[in-house]
């Protein structure tokens, strides 16, 4: 047999042969004969290329590592999940955009620090070099400056990519939700950032997983109470990330790390030790603006009364019973510029700590760095994360040992005897057009256990069942599927039979994972 | 000034130093200075670092070739369009799956023909080699051979990556939603198959975008007219993607390039021709079979048999007024191994000609391709083309000339003078907890006439009116936007009386975005 290199040059010399007899107007019978000859060489190269695809049976089936595929069960939990969290953003009146799961490398570029190395690149196929996104806060900013736009509020839910390491760091994932809302705009002090609060509050409120805090602290409340223990300036950023650390570790090892790592004296380093433990509300805040030590320093002077006024507006918007001041709150990214939030789950479940499930901030810089004329566009966010909260509620549903609905399928459509299919086609038929969600075997002859079998595994409500006596009465029977009791439905009435009975027996739907274990 | 590399060695020597003097156990002093030192010669490095990032300002800031950003009002077209569209998907009993955006690269590999130079892949960062997801077709498969699922009902809305060229290609994009229905398991012949034309039917029926039609066809019915009319077996995929250009070229067209590109003689084109320009419905069928040229073929048989069975179950379903069996649809993908479908939108509108809306078939061979012992899991299905759904629909708003609700804010929270912020927060406070959407000015002291003006841009209904003598008299104004008239409520009977407007005025929410263009 020839090779394909050795049928590639055949084909080459029998086209180019084609070509020539064309151009030389030759008659049509020779160059349909060397046109035959031309296709049969390339049927020939198409079935050794054919033959030439590595076989996918040679390769472990698997998805790509730190990603999942997402079962029915666990698609009707996210789905749930995501429209509690929609309803919330909604009654606060926040819009959605999108934006592409890629950007131009650039865009990203300088954005994440030392995590940059975590981002994903696109192949240089030729054209723009792009990479994945990151988080959804810098295609938010390059949105914004693109646009010229200069306030929104809005929500953006969408997948984010990070090369982290899944087995080192348990329980992240290098594909996953984040669950954004953003306020952008020259607003008065406080007043979206205390709106944030609002936001998280009601939607842990809502989702029921467990007693929360929403922890708040303010950027440069931390500069200053660095400046007045005596932190070189330049170590801000190292300390900062120290501090964040508090959260996992006792202040013993951070004060360590501080001394050992980071250089400070112990005197410094203990004075920290001392802000670092405070947390409280309003009482905490006058304590610390007596503090003459602390007040010394303009930057924490300004995040204390910003603190303040923080907490004031909480108060008005009923949240104050979960917010709580903590100055050990830090948190990692650099673009923060003035209130940060963290909301953590008090409640352990059987799975152990969840911690965070929520955070966010202030920065009012990021938007400028897009710009070329560096105009600012000040925001402020918060970002649910819902992978966590999706964590939770699958492990509660596992020890709940409630089956998660995956269909909202209301009525099953069955027949007791043979050759009934069209018979039940036509009932099918008359339950969606009355917008009745139903469905059949596809079987022709369907045993009716297994019929029923199938309602009971996918936990529909209702069985229409019809058999030949039925038809000719004009009736079916319709079943309630977990009481097995049967009434007899003239035909015609069907529609509004299975809405009251849908009523009496309230099912849960897909979307009410929660409607009994709430 | 020194350089980087400088600095980097720097820094490398006096790590060791430090190093060094630890493990002699130098006393502390010591150790501590040379500590500060290097600390110092980090913090300078870290700052020639920062210098050394791309300073985003000199690119353009754009979102990648062939993709998009979603502005608020396309995405509220999209939810309203997807909405519609799961619910007909949920009415049918489809369950939902996810899976990651990128697959292993040789999980695509060999499935999409010459197309496969589109693919996007990632780049080699250490690990495994990625590719973006082409279609959620093959992923779907990948997903069934892997957790050896026999039988699933399922839709998946997500996004899929083409490096087509989108300026030759016209309105077709590198990143685009697919919206596929699909249904697995070894059923009886053409349950499935009607149920996927039911599918197609219900969703452009809620979508009101125009009359359409379900164009039908068979590969089988297409390899046995092509054997009747003397098509060498190797050309009947080349034949095929000749005859799949019929619905943009005229026959004589295409029966030039079956005859010069191809090789076909006249004769057999015109044999071809003869069939690929019939369509109808059972008559059609009942003459094809009695054609004694085409019933030579046991395929061409089959497959009239077969479509006999489809246009009798369609009639069952009640979708028979749009269906039509049509000879000249042929569909490129390799995959398909029985019924064809494609619906195409019949009204042009002011944007030219739409065309396809939607397509699919039955694929039987494709999920064996991923399994070691190559069990088969037969599959029909469907994608819809959502994304000339929206260029219809937003072709269609902005021909109404109406403005698409982008929130839906139920209230506005306003007050009349200055000093009123606190008490418009509890106000918004006492709405957000009676489950009212509302929102505020994020200003301290906004001019009225500026909170009226954002009611009227997005359109909110209603306004409440707060102002000094209102607080006094425990009451507050009710604004009707539209119409502006004004009616002083009580307080305590806000939220009821709020209800009772909204339904008065029965404003249309963000997804009834055709609730009056309909």
């Amino acid at each position: 047999m020839q090779s394909k290199e050795q049928i590639q040059n055949l084909v080459k010399e029998q086209a180019d042969l084609v070509r020539k007899l064309k151009a030389e107007k030759e008659i049509k019978d020779k160059i349909d004969q060397e046109v035959a000859k031309l296709l049969k060489l390339k049927a020939q190269l198409k079935a050794i290329e054919e033959d030439d695809v590595p076989s996918t049976k040679n390769f472990v089936l698997k998805a790509p590592k730190g990603t999942r595929d997402f079962t029915p069960e666990q698609m009707a939990i996210r789905k749930s999940v995501f429209q509690k969290i929609i309803a919330v953003f909604d009654k606060h009146g926040a819009e959605t955009i999108d934006t592409p799961i890629f950007e131009l490398k650039d865009v990203l570029t300088g954005k994440y620090g030392e995590d940059s190395k975590l981002i994903y690149d696109l192949k240089d196929q030729g054209g723009e070099i792009l990479s994945l996104r990151y988080d959804l806060t810098v295609p938010f900013a390059r949105y914004l400056a693109m646009n010229k736009i200069s306030n929104i509020k809005r929500y953006h839910i969408a997948k984010v990519y990070r090369r982290d390491n899944p087995s080192i760091t348990r329980g992240r994932y290098r594909e996953f939700y984040q669950c954004d809302f953003d306020i952008a705009g020259v607003y008065d002090p406080m007043i979206p950032d205390a709106e944030c609060v609002r936001v998280v509050y009601e939607i842990l409120d809502s989702l029921h997983i467990g007693n929360f805090t929403i922890k708040l602290n303010h950027r440069q409340l931390l500069d200053g109470m660095f400046e007045a223990c005596g932190v070189p300036t330049e170590c801000f950023r190292a300390i900062c990330s120290a501090v964040d650390k508090l959260d996992k570790s006792p202040w013993e090892e951070v004060r360590k790390e501080m001394i050992n790592e980071k250089g400070l004296s112990p005197e410094v380093a203990d004075k920290i030790g001392k802000y670092v433990q405070l947390n409280g509300r309003e009482k905490l805040i006058g304590e610390l603006l007596a503090d003459s030590n602390l007040t010394k320093s303009k930057s924490a002077v300004a995040g204390l009364e910003a603190m303040k006024l923080m907490l004031h507006y909480c108060n008005l918007f009923g949240v104050s019973d979960k917010v709580l001041f903590d100055l050990s709150l830090a948190r990692g990214l650099d673009y923060y510029t003035g209130i940060i939030y963290e909301a953590v789950l008090q409640d352990s479940t059987s799975e152990g700590s969840v911690g965070s499930v929520a955070g966010g901030g202030r920065y009012d810089n990021l938007v400028g760095m897009f710009d070329p004329k560096n105009k600012q566009v000040p925001c402020v966010g918060v970002s649910i994360g819902v992978e966590r909260i999706f964590a939770v509620i699958e492990a509660k549903a596992a020890a709940s040992k409630m089956k998660v609905r995956t269909t909202n399928v209301e009525v099953f459509v069955a027949s007791a005897q043979k050759n009934l299919l069209e018979e039940r086609m036509k009932l099918c038929t008359e339950l969606w057009n009355k917008g009745v969600k139903a469905e059949q075997s596809y079987k022709k002859n369907p045993k009716l256990l297994a019929q029923l079998q199938h309602c009971e595994e996918y936990q529909i409500p209702l069985a229409v069942i019809i058999g030949e006596s039925e038809l000719q009465k004009g009736v079916v029977k319709l079943r309630d599927v977990v009481s097995r009791n049967e009434v007899e439905i003239p035909r015609a009435k069907l529609g509004e039979e299975i809405r009251k009975k849908l009523q009496e027996i309230n099912t849960p739907m897909l979307n009410g994972y929660g409607s009994k274990t709430n």
